[in-house]
């Protein structure tokens, strides 16, 4: 694929959750349509993709005839197994490419990379087993955080480490999958930086949101961060950095920890990202659209923000607040369609907008 | 249906156009499905509805079958058949009610619908007959406008007479349709306003917006328009004793001239309408969600416009820009999904947000 995408293209896009349903609305404002794969039922995207493949990463059949089907294919989540990579890639462009994948699905890989490009990251260790753990508590100290390399999110596959002596302890709850120690990072403030490229290098951020999180879940985004300019300057810079290195076509989210030496680099998402859903309410093309507008070989649209804002997540039970949230001043509404409510799961989000 | 859609329900929408699309879109943001009946094939909103039935208005079994699927149905054009709306009234909701698309159906019900709450439009007459034209034509004097009273929009089934001489020419080529004659409004502006009525009686309107049409399709919109705050106030009281009269549920466009001697009312559209585009970019809260609110009995949202939009229609071949749009600064484009490029065709949109 060279050129831009044209109307009535088709976008493929691996997973139908949220992400992938907010990404289906960007790209029906540019006119094209979707088509979504996710082995789930019930898919939030499936409510307003033109068509949906409901079908395992692991059936060959299914991701031919979904890679033949479609312009270019983008995911709203990074744990894509490697296996349907290869089978989708085989017959259709994957954007963003697979080396950010690559990256961010490992988070030992990931702070590799992201040290070897000069940037901070938290102390960190690859943890093999239990030995090198007791190792790596004696360096970094503790506390510290025992995380699973891959398939975690949200606070999901981690054990806090107040003690060497819970060191066996943590270990055995990563259940023998590969393991890195990260050390705490004393930070001030958490904020994301939505970061855009688009496949002839041209890059594009949105404004830094800064982020508090509740038990390892983002609980809000609030726009502009307390950053001085400078600071501002630098964390667009830095995001610019992540991206350009991996030659990236699409949109990253970049967590930072502003500390007193600088910014610490969190982690990064190859994907839309949750701390950019403000940018719905707050520019005249948010992050779904640049999205998109990368993977569909677009120019980059105008992410200047026009107001400020205060993203809230719903999480579980919050989304009874619904109908009294709906009567407030300014606020925008954004439910996922999931009928069934849990514990922790993200049913919708607010932008509250300020002038 | 007395209380509120929750996350899933399904709202059913007559007609599978760009508003249909659009409202498919603003559905799924307050996490509703959406169903869309529509006779003609690749209908634009079908790439973001869950479901999608291809049949004709005559087709008895296909509309039940709709009704029955549906928790409301709404519409995104007035022009339905009246044995349509029959059959799916048996069976569940329709907002907005009947009695909005009996007036707005016909020219001359609404105007003596408008005449009757004291509001002003332009010299009208019926003419069942050429007689009666000719009568009208002396009365009314010329230039004046023949229009069928039924089925016209964006200057279809209008005939300008500039002589009391051409007034069988005319009548002629309404081709038998039943017609009527409207003077011509000495107007220095046109606007529109965008008014919502919820089932409990809320009335919240949206800042007026001019309109600038050339050959009959509306251009552009500017918010705001060049009113004085006693003008927009009256402007907006007026649309408000319109769907108050009407016990309306949902979104109402109203069409005013500017003159000397106030407003003069042009038409009324019973849905959501071109020249409230501009709110997708200017408010939490646009006319698309506002109509789904009101249709679903939830309470209207904020529509406290944040910045100057200029709306501009991408008609016919003016979508070829869209790749140099795409590049302006502040410029939010909306394509419908439409393949066919035809002279006068509809493409889409752009906003262009201005702080």
């Amino acid at each position: 694929m060279t050129d831009a995408l044209k109307t009535g293209a088709t976008i493929g896009i691996l997973g139908g959750g949220q992400l992938g349903r907010m990404l289906a609305v960007a790209a029906s404002r540019l006119g094209f349509r979707t088509h979504i794969y996710e082995p789930g039922a019930a898919a939030p995207a499936g409510d307003v993709a033109h068509h949906v493949t409901t079908a395992a990463y692991e059936d060959n059949d299914a991701l031919f005839a979904f890679a033949t089907s479609v312009d270019v294919i983008t995911y709203e989540f990074e744990n894509i197994p490697t296996h349907a990579l290869d089978v989708l890639e085989e017959h259709k462009l994957i954007r963003p490419g697979r080396e950010a994948l690559r990256i961010s699905q490992d988070r030992l890989t990931e702070k590799d990379f992201l040290s070897g490009l000069g940037l901070i990251t938290a102390d960190y260790a690859d943890c093999p087993d239990a030995a090198a753990l007791t190792e790596a508590l004696e360096r970094i100290g503790t506390p510290a955080i025992l995380k699973t390399r891959r398939f975690g999110y949200d606070g999901k596959g981690q054990c806090r480490i107040a003690h060497v002596s819970e060191g066996s302890d943590a270990f055995a709850q990563m259940q023998g999958a590969p393991a890195i120690l990260e050390g705490i990072v004393d930070f001030s403030a958490e904020i994301s930086v939505i970061v855009a490229r688009s496949p002839t290098g041209d890059v594009s951020a949105f404004d830094p949101g800064e982020n508090v999180h509740e038990e390892g879940i983002l609980r809000t985004t609030t726009v502009p961060a307390r950053l001085s300019a400078a600071q501002r300057m630098d964390a667009v810079l830095l995001a610019g950095r992540i991206v350009n290195a991996l030659d990236y076509v699409g949109v990253m989210g970049v967590e930072l920890f502003v500390t007193r030496d600088g910014f610490v680099v969190n982690e990064i998402a190859p994907r839309v990202h949750n701390s950019g859903h403000w940018t719905q309410n707050g520019c005249a093309v948010d992050q779904f659209e640049q999205h998109i507008r990368a993977v569909a070989g677009w120019p980059l649209g105008d992410g200047t923000r026009h107001v400020d804002v205060v993203m809230q997540n719903l999480i579980g039970d919050d989304v009874a607040q619904v109908m009294d949230i709906a009567t407030e001043p300014d606020a925008a509404i954004h439910l996922y369609g999931k009928t069934d409510v849990k514990p922790g799961r993200k049913m919708g989000h607010v932008n509250r907008v300020r002038q």
